[in-house]
Parts: C-alpha cells; sequence; structure tokens
C-alpha cells in the first residue's frame, strides 16, 4: 500500500458543516472563480457513507483540481480523502468497504483503491502513458481540462468483484499518409492525434490478466463507454463500434472467464444500452408520442411488443445533465432522474408497478441523484440558480428530503440575487422558458440596462452552471446594476413542425427547405428574445437603449444571428463559435445543405448564406461585437473582420493554452484565463452598454484605448 | 579541442572523382532521391581550398543529411570534413585557415570552428535549446527541413577576425491572450510558436562577450539576415526592422566596441542592404526601364544622382536561386551572378570600368558562385537540366572555365535525356519560355503522352531542382514514354501591362481591374501552356488524348485554373497550394480585393470568384484532380470536396510530418514522403492517362482501386 505524497498532504478532515453565517454578503469575482462543480457521488452498499467528487481551482498552479470527500451519513461528518489534477470514474469497490476511482497522482492517471482512512493504494499502474486532451500529440479524448497523461483510461468491476476490467491507451507508431475524408476530418481539428488504440483487459480474483479486445481509440463506445460491459457469472459482455463513420452501431461479444475466449453474440438492433431506462416491470421506459401527446411508456421485455402506458407526461428521462434510474429489487418501483423542460429545472420520477407516476423534488433542481441497491434510499445535490449546493438524502417512498452537508459554504454566505423563473410565447407562436435575474439594488420603476444570456436549453435550476454562464459573469453583471436574461431556445418538442426542422438538419432530409429551417431554429431564437425584450422594455423594467446579449457554442450562433437579423442590441459577446460561417462548410456539408442548399460557391445557396450567415450580414449590425475564442476558429475571424470593414466595433480576443502546444478548451479550464474572460466582458458592457472605462490590468486598460477609437470611429459613421 | 563522435565516424576521403563509367543507364527513383543540392560554396582567403555542403538524404534516419566537403583546388582531392542533420553559413575565419559553420553535432545547432584536418572545435554552445520549424512550440524559423534545435542562430566575423557577433533564440515565457489581427496572423499557421526572442552579442578577441541588442522573432531583419553587420574598425552597424507590420523599414544602429554603448544612425532611406550589387565605381547597379528598354545603371555614391548608364541588358541581378557579386579591390570590374530570364538560365556578368559588359557563361548554368577577395578567381558549380553539377574554377579576366570536380559521379553514370529550350508567344501575345524532355525510347513521328510540370519562373537550367520538379519524377516520366514540358508563365517584366499586373496583385492600388488581373495573370498562364501543348500536338509530337499537368505551390493555382478554364487536360497533380480559393481570403485581403475585388460574401466580387476561383468551377473540369499536401489546407479541401460533388475523380493525400506534432514541409524534406509522392504521381498519370494501374505498395494498390471506382462512376456521367 502506499499513500501518496500528494493524497497524504492534502487528505484530512474537512470544516464541518457551518451554520449559515450572520454577515451576509455580495458576489465578488473570486466567488464566481470558486463555485464548485460536482462531479461523481457515490453511496456505499450498506448506504452508510457516500463520496463525492468537487472540482474547483488551483490558483496557484492555475489548474483545475478535483477533490474526493467521503461524507459519513450518520454524523455528517466530511473529510477529503484525496486530491488530484482529475478524478473520475469513482465506484464502490463490491465486496469491500473501499472505494476505487481513476486519479492522478503524479504518475499519470492509473487505477487506485482509497479507503475511508484516505490510504491509497494502486490497482492498476500502466507506466506506458499516453498524452490525452487539446494538445499537440495528445488523443483527443475528453475536453475542459488540462492534457493529462493517462496509464488506465476506463475500468469496471463485475458486481462480485471477483473480475476487473480495465482498459489503457497506447499512442504513437509512425504516421502514414492519409486520403480525402480523412484529411478534412483531421483538418477540422487544431492539435494533431498520433494514431492511438485501446487495450482492454480482465483480471482476475487470482490477479491472472487477460487481454480481451484492442480498439482504435476512434472506436467511441470502447473509448467514452467502458466498452458498455455487462457482467454474467461466468462471462462478460462488451460492445465496440463498428464502423467508423460515426454511426453508432455496436457489435457486441462475450467473453468467457473459463477459456478466456471470445464469441459473437447475435445482432439484436439494441444498439447503445447507455442511458436505457428500465421501468419497473422490466421493459425499457421511454416518452413516446408528439408534443403536447407525450406518454410514458414501458415497452416489456420479450417481442410481443405489449406496452405499458403510464399517461401524458413533460418529461425528459435521464437527460446527460442529471442522468440515471433505479429499480427497485422487488420491481415495486422505478426511479428515474428526469428534467422538466418547462420549467428548466431537475427532478426525480417514482415510476410504480401500479402505474401510478409520482414527481420528487423541491421548487428547485435535484441532480447528481445515486441510489443503494434496494433504490429506497439515495443522495442528491439540491442546488437551484440562487440555490448554492448541498447533498441532500433522498427517500424513494416518501418522497421525503433532508439536507446532508452543504457543498459550498462561502456560496452559502452570499445574499442569493432575486431570479424570476419565466415562460412566454413568440411572435411565431413558439414559447420559451428563461430567467430574470434582478440588479442588487432594484427599484421598482426603474429602467435598467440588461443583458441577454443565452445557450440553447442550459438555462436553468442549477447553481451557477458553466454550461450555461461560461465566462460572462452573470451574478456580477446583477450585482453591478444589470438586469441578466437567461434565456432558453423554444424547446423542440413543442411542435411537430420544430421537430422536422430538427431532424432534417441533422439527417438533411431536404424535408424541409433552407429558409424555412433557417425560421424554425434561428430567426425563431431570436425572435424568442425580441418578444421578451420588448415584453420587458414595456413593463419598464430595462432600457431599450442599453441592451447586451451574450452566449457560447450554440449561443454564440444565436448572438451573431440576433445582431445581424435585429437592431436591438448595442453590445454583443459571443464564445468560441463559428457554426452557420461559410468556413465551416467543409466540416459540415450535411448540415449546411439543409440550412443553406449547398456550398457558398453555388449561386443559388449563396442567396441563403446571405439570408443567414452572420459574416455575410456583418454590415447590418448594430452591436459592437466581442468575440473570445479558445482556438482562432476560422468563422470566427471571418465574422471579425467582416464587422471590421463595415466600420462596426468589433473584438477578436484568442485566449491561450498552457503552452504553444496545447489550447485552451471550449468551456475554459485555466482560472486566470477565465477571470481575464470574465474581467474583458465586464469591460465591454461597461463601456458600449454604460460609457464606462472600466479599471483593471494595463492590458485591459490597453485595450480599452483601442475601444475608445473605435467608438469615435463608430460615431463619425454617417 | 573536441571532436564530435558524428563528425570522427563520418569524416574521412570522400572518393576520388571517378572517370565517367563506361557502362551509361537510365534514371531510377532512388536516383532522384540522391541528386545532391548544393549548400554554400566558399573559398579560402589564399584560394587555394574550397568548403561546399552538399545536402543528400539520410535513408536509415529519413531524413535530410548536410556533409561538409573541402577541395583541395591543388590537387582537386575532395573529402568530407563532417556531417549534420543541417550546417549553415560557413565561413572562412578571417586570419586563420580555419572554416566556421552552425551545425548540429548532438548538442543542437551550435557555432563551431572545422580544421582542414576534420577537427571541430566549439565556438559558441549555449545550452538553452530553442526548437525551429514546422512543429508545435516551434519558432518558425525556416522551412524544407526537420525540426530542429538551436543553440545559435547566426554569426558574422569581423573583417579582422578579432570581434564575433553572433545570435541566440530564446523561446517561452507565459502565453498571453491575444487579439484581432494577430489572431488571423496565429490562424494562418497550423503550428504555433511560443514567445520568442533573438539576444544578439559581440565577443571581442579577449573572450569577452557584450550583449548587442534583444528582438523579437518576428524582426525578419534580426531572424534571418544577421541584422545586416557592417563592420567598421571600431565599430559595428546592425540594422533591425522597426515595425511587425511585414514593412521592412529598417533602422540602424552603431555599437562601439571600446564603451559597449549602441548610438543611433541617421536613417537614410537605404532599407535594406541585403543582395545590393556594387558597381566597379563603388555605386550601386541596378536594372532601370520597362521591357524591352531596360539598361544596366551605376548610380554613383554622393547626393548629385549621377549615373553611369553601361547599355541595354537582359539580366536579372543576384537572383535568390544565384546570388552574389564582387568587386575588384582595385575596382577595375564588378563580376555579379545574373539570372538571363529569357534563355531560363544562369551565368556570370563581369562589368568594366571602362563601361563594357561581358557575360561569362556555359551553354546551362553557373550558380553557388564565390569569388577571392581580388575576385579575379572564383568557383561556381556548372549545371544544367540534364547536366549533373560540378564545381568549376572561373577566371574573372578571361572567362575560362575549368572543371575543378564532380559533385555526383552516381548521376554522371546516367545518359543524359534530351532536352530541348523553348521560346514562344501565347495567343494573348505574351512570351514564355520552357523546355521539353523528350522520352527515353523516343521515335521521330510517334505522338507521346505528355505531362506538363508548371511553377512561375523556376524552370531553368539546374539539374533536377527540387523547387521545380517537386514530387514530380520528371525523369522517370521520360523514362517511361511521356514527352515532360517545363513551362515557364510570361515572365513579368516584358510589358507594362503585366507588371502593372503584379504590382497592383502586391499592392492592390485597385490600379488593374479583377477581370483584367486575372486575364493578365493567372488566364495568361492558362494560355501559355495551352499554346505550346496546341503546337506541339499539331507538329505531332505529343497526343492531345493524353496529356496532364503537374504543379505545386503557384505551379498548383496554375494547374487548378487550367483544368477548370480549358479542356486539354485528363489528369492532373496539385501540389500543396490553395490560393486563389474563397477560404484563404482572410490572410490574403489586401491580393484578393486585387483579384476578386472583395470578399467571398459581396454580391459583386462572387461574380468575380465564380469567374477564377478553382472550387467555384470545379464542376467544369475535365481532368481527375490528385491533390499532393504537406498540410490540410482549407481551400485545397474545398476544391476537393468541390471535384467530388461533381462527380470528377479526385484525390487528396496529406503527408504526414514526422511526428504528430510537426509537418511535412512544402517542399517535402521527409525521404519516405518524396519517395511514396512520387510514386503516387506516376502511378496517378498511368492510371489516368496510360489507363494502366501500377505496381506498388499494398497503400497504393488500395489506392488505385478507389480510382477504379472513381473511373467507372465518371464513365457511367451523361
Amino acid at each position: 500500500m502506499i499513500a501518496p505524497a500528494a493524497a497524504l498532504a492534502l487528505a484530512g478532515a474537512a470544516p464541518a458543516i457551518p451554520a449559515v453565517p450572520s454577515v451576509q454578503r455580495t458576489w465578488t469575482m473570486a466567488d464566481i472563480l470558486a463555485v464548485p462543480e460536482v462531479k461523481d457521488v457515490v453511496l456505499s452498499a450498506d448506504g452508510r457513507f457516500a463520496v463525492y467528487v468537487l472540482r474547483t481551482n488551483n490558483e496557484a498552479e492555475d489548474r483545475p483540481e478535483f477533490a474526493l470527500h467521503l461524507l459519513s451519513i450518520g454524523d455528517r461528518t466530511d473529510r477529503i480523502l484525496a486530491t488530484s489534477p482529475w478524478i473520475d470514474r469513482v465506484r464502490a469497490i463490491p465486496g469491500r468497504s473501499t472505494w476505487s476511482a481513476l486519479a492522478d497522482f503524479g504518475r499519470g492517471v492509473q487505477l487506485y483503491e482509497i479507503g475511508n482512512d484516505a490510504a491509497v493504494t494502486p490497482v492498476i499502474v500502466n507506466e506506458a502513458l499516453a498524452l490525452v486532451g487539446s494538445a499537440d500529440g495528445a488523443e483527443y479524448g475528453f475536453t475542459e481540462t488540462l492534457p493529462l497523461r493517462f496509464g488506465v483510461i476506463s475500468y469496471d468491476w463485475s458486481p462480485d468483484g471477483r473480475q476487473l476490467l480495465y482498459a489503457t491507451l497506447e499512442a504513437g507508431g509512425k504516421l502514414k499518409p492519409i486520403h480525402g475524408e480523412a484529411v478534412t476530418r483531421l483538418s477540422a481539428r487544431l492539435r494533431r492525434a498520433p494514431p492511438s488504440f485501446m487495450h482492454y483487459y480482465v483480471r482476475n480474483e487470482r490477479g491472472e490478466t487477460s487481454p480481451v479486445v484492442m480498439r482504435p481509440a476512434s472506436d467511441r463506445v470502447a473509448r467514452f463507454l467502458g466498452a458498455l460491459p455487462v457482467w454474467g457469472k461466468d462471462y462478460l459482455d462488451y460492445g465496440v463500434q463498428g464502423d467508423d463513420k460515426g454511426i453508432p452501431s455496436v457489435h457486441r461479444y462475450r467473453w468467457h472467464f473459463a477459456t478466456r475466449t471470445t464469441t459473437t453474440l447475435p445482432e439484436d438492433g439494441s444498439g447503445i444500452f447507455w442511458g436505457r431506462v428500465t421501468g419497473p416491470k422490466g421493459g425499457e421506459l421511454t416518452v413516446t408520442g408528439a408534443s403536447a401527446g407525450r406518454h410514458l411508456v414501458e415497452r416489456l421485455p420479450g417481442s410481443d411488443g405489449a406496452v405499458i402506458d403510464y399517461g401524458p407526461t413533460g418529461v425528459i428521462l435521464s437527460d446527460p445533465r442529471s442522468p440515471g434510474s433505479w429499480r427497485a429489487a422487488n420491481g415495486a418501483f422505478t426511479i428515474a432522474a428526469v428534467r422538466l423542460a418547462e420549467e428548466a429545472r431537475y427532478a426525480l420520477l417514482r415510476i410504480g408497478r401500479d402505474g401510478k407516476t409520482t414527481l420528487i423534488g423541491t421548487d428547485e433542481s435535484l441532480t447528481h441523484c445515486t441510489f443503494r441497491a434496494d433504490a429506497l434510499e439515495g443522495v442528491c445535490v439540491h442546488e437551484g440558480l440562487a440555490r448554492p449546493p448541498r447533498l441532500v438524502r433522498v427517500e424513494a417512498l416518501s418522497g421525503r428530503i433532508t439536507t446532508l452537508a452543504t457543498l459550498s459554504p462561502r456560496h452559502d454566505a452570499i445574499t442569493p440575487l432575486r431570479v424570476e423563473k419565466r415562460q412566454w410565447t413568440n411572435r411565431f407562436g413558439y414559447k420559451a422558458s428563461g430567467f430574470i435575474v434582478y440588479p442588487r439594488e432594484y427599484h421598482k420603476g426603474q429602467r435598467y440596462p440588461a443583458i441577454v444570456v443565452t445557450h440553447d436549453s442550459d438555462a436553468d435550476e442549477r447553481f451557477a452552471a458553466p454550461d450555461l454562464q461560461w465566462n460572462y459573469p452573470v451574478q456580477l453583471f446583477a450585482e453591478r446594476g444589470y438586469v441578466v436574461l437567461l434565456v432558453n431556445e423554444p424547446w423542440g418538442r413543442q411542435s411537430p413542425a420544430l421537430e422536422q426542422a430538427w431532424r432534417s438538419l441533422n439527417d438533411c432530409d431536404g424535408r424541409v427547405s433552407p429558409a424555412e429551417l433557417q425560421r424554425l431554429i434561428w430567426l425563431n431564437g431570436a425572435e424568442t428574445i425580441r418578444s421578451l425584450v420588448e415584453d420587458l422594455a414595456r413593463q419598464g423594467l430595462i432600457d431599450r437603449d442599453r441592451l447586451g446579449i451574450a452566449g457560447y457554442s450554440a449561443g454564440s450562433q444565436l448572438v451573431n444571428v440576433t445582431v445581424t437579423q435585429t437592431s436591438l442590441f448595442r453590445a454583443a459577446s459571443s464564445g468560441d463559435g463559428a457554426f452557420l460561417e461559410p468556413a465551416a462548410h467543409r466540416y459540415n456539408r450535411c448540415g449546411y445543405r439543409a440550412i443553406y442548399g449547398g456550398p457558398p460557391g453555388d449561386p443559388v445557396a449563396f442567396e441563403q448564406y446571405r439570408a443567414l450567415a452572420p459574416s455575410y450580414r456583418a454590415a447590418r449590425s448594430s452591436a459592437a461585437m466581442l468575440q473570445q475564442l479558445a482556438e482562432p476558429r476560422a468563422g470566427a475571424i471571418d465574422f471579425h473582420q467582416a464587422l471590421e470593414a463595415a466600420h462596426i466595433p468589433a473584438e477578436l480576443t484568442l485566449y491561450p493554452g498552457e503552452t504553444a502546444a496545447s489550447d485552451e478548451t471550449h468551456i475554459f479550464h485555466i482560472p486566470s484565463n477565465r477571470r481575464a474572460a470574465m474581467e474583458e466582458n465586464l469591460a465591454w458592457f461597461d463601456f458600449w452598454l454604460l460609457d464606462r472605462a472600466r479599471e483593471g490590468s494595463p492590458a485591459l486598460r490597453e485595450r480599452i484605448e483601442r475601444w475608445q477609437l473605435m467608438k469615435a470611429r463608430w460615431q463619425r459613421q454617417p
């Protein structure tokens, strides 16, 4: 047994759960940077202990830090068992009272056993490390963290704990010329990966290790879903992805413990099992039907196609932002994590064998849930837009929810901002949901400058969710006197026409014309924003002349479209997006055929590009545009240049990776970049909406001087 | 003194110059790969020794190899003093009978002294190495070789040998966010460089080292021109580039040996001194006047503007492909390396104080010339398209040329191919030059398949010049029965209209309309090819139905334009080019304004793109198109995809770098890539022009199977 220095030095009792401090305070930049992200939450088999992983920042090393916490359910004490630049796949080891996890304690990411006494024992250490991340020569395995070296990339225990399945990653080998589509795929990524292969092994209780299968890293089932293991008594069934075209056709095999050989399993068309929700009767639970007619149904096992209908529902089962489902051993009920799309929050749904369904939750969200094997009792995170996360115990039958531990005393000490939930219908007749965050010092009757923050469906009851607010410091905007509007796009399942538009975008089946598809998706999104903004202006809450808009990724598309289709906004911030730009055609030929009807050089398609592509419409923008990038995306540069050519204020900032050979990730992982990008956004909106030159670093002051020149030039325009 | 193992192990007597072998033979692939490239040629002060650097391939390590040869002029013995992955800037050390050079003997590139006995002594070793080349985290310093680590990047001796100027490169430091134009510049390069700075030092005869100046690596004068040192008795004058906008405005400074301080020199508007040719009277020699009225003149020093006219001339002075000029100590004459543009060859021009000019040369070329300090006697390389290189002695007064040493006995053993020089005038009235390489077994009256190889002005009398023939195995094409046509574009200086078109392209001054500029440059080039091909078809030499075209870089533009504007060719190979494509607009806004009138989204410019941009005209191509790339250039991919969409046979091959973190260079440097790319070209033209499926590696056979599918689909087209 070893106890790595890093783990030992940092392990120890965490502060006891404090009472809510009496001195309440307002948000600071440091508070936003300190918001913890909850990762794995795991219960011990007996339900006496929970472990959970919190991701925070290591400011000294300017990188993410993962801490594995142990919570004793009985006495509510919380201690840190280990810290590492990365911890993942925490499991309770079957048959033992210890935990296993992938973590980096200085020897690359390996598989460790961790006891409740913080003792750390290596289980599998593979010295042949492979670099993974957004870096050159790295396998492009996952994002949103720094490049890491991996010895072990995946593992799973058999339910009896006697067999261990694990995988290593082998990177390298002589590079060969590549052709055609492979060149296009390569060119879509800034960073190049060496040829990489995964090796799966099984180690049995006698310590004997056998190779099971080798797969290229392009096999996404083997790479990201752990090869979908299903354990039998004498065998392991596993799945791999059979083709490299991105079609998730899964082939399944059986590996026999005794003979150490593999046999092929029949194709049952069942595809990927990951995320499947099993109903109380053992069938698959799904939501079927269109729009208002959606029902929760269970398709019973067997081939007679029998279905149980649990009635109308508005839930999405096991959304990736809060996944999971647990079936009572006696089949009395299934409890499933659900998203309530119209309410923009997460809860649990108990589906009884008797056909009754019961929603379990709070006014805000239950996320990161996990239940005991008997499904009677579980642990979730209770959080909301204005509610810092805390661990709660959930009783499946009574639905009773009790607090176990707060996860961030620091944020409990902040007086919550006033947040109001909204639903509205836009001029096209589509419904959307969102939130109004009020300025800290709100006085009814006064008009406030406002900033819209948009990112498809991520505006929901989660605490400072990084996938919504990115580098937009929502809380500081509100502290500084802005109204902040968190806006979701119209949800897709509300109308067959909208559902078909999304399908046509994905499948480019040509069933929706480019003009109609543009209208239903992007112009619809812009109309949603326009409707809310005009409502609130009419109500006297916001000031029409001081409106800004921000969004990253899908949100950046909406920002770029909105400012080139409306004249609502005076300033905008568009984050790390370049989709819709002609420059991205080569990587999105199918989707662009749906949106535009063909490549930008086609004279008929050209008119469709002119109708929507932001860089082709830059001269119509009325907003000063800041673009913040994690990579120098060609289409983003084109939009920037087109704005400049039209003499519209435009700033383009690329945030660096750790070295010249790595990149910042789409959701920034480098704390100093996050801070600088948030500062830049604050300064940008203050400058254009409030006419205020914000104090800041010398670098920021230099920027502001540049903006002053832009503003002077803009104001001289005829 | 050290004698590095690498140098010692490989030093030794080179084979004595053999008599031409009696058994003559034909070209092989190995012969092309073994063609030596001559780099530096240097004479000792007393003229008794010459050293020269030959670049060949190290097949075992699959990389370039540089060998420093010593030739004793008296007895004509030749020996190798040292080998290294890179040798550059060879100089005779003033006041000593030894040589200095930058070379990598296992400690990175450092400055060494090398004796005629092959003893190697380090002069400057800087252990802080910086990576340079086409690799991630490398300064993008020079191309066409593998990434190398540099301790010393530049040096120069004072004429008395007492002072040594040298420079180091410092790479690294914390990356900062970058903005606007800097993001665009970064995005134009696949590989990222860390912030890099050069430090220049002077070391005096007492061994004292003083820092002189620090410059960012973006200062191209400091980076590539050694800071333009001009040595005085007590001082060193040097130049740096003052701005980062690519404008070569040079600021000059004086560094004083005694005080070790710097003073500013007055701006004299003289700009860069590099490549300046000094006439017999000490003035600057230039060629002035337009087209046929060009004269060689010397502007006398002083401010009265007096000029001596040496009369009409057709030469280009000190062309970068064969640079240099030497002035006799007594001012009796200057001898200058010249290019004869219309004859597509290189020679020497003696310009006498008496006003007489005399051309010195052979029917082929004199290149890589160097002369003694008195300019009376020099050494050149004598080479031609069908003439393997040899070192010759040139006497300046008599013009006598005598052979000193053959540089490649291997190629002397090959029976030369028949090469014929041509000049012709195209339908637009523009003249061009080129060469016809006849098939080995040529029978008059028979028609041959033909391949045009085009690359602006590089078709000239040099032996298998890699900047012309790239990965197109010209000699093997001829051995296999093709006529090969090496074609230059119309030379720019033949008409004021053409000169103005090139100026407008560079300055985008709008003086030539996009349509006229397209016509004068690219359509003019295509017409040049058409004229030659039609002439030769009329003469019965070539078969109209079996024509191919190949070219890389500028040549790839001409290939892509020619196949989308004419229907002459059935197959084409386009090398590592993407200029003219809409995708390159963002890096070439000035030039594209000249060519197209604006960005691709502009409705007026759109018509100009439709008139010329290859990917917008792909459906008009009649040629099966192979594109070979060193980097996955976006525009090249667009053209490939557009051809595919139009069901025209198209192959796109990317050749890899040494690792996933480095690239093949524009002119390939990895021998196995060069071999594979030449094999691919042979197979490609054989397949489409001769209907022959060439034997080859399993990888190549797999390619040919793909081409067979393309051919079948193409033939089924209506």
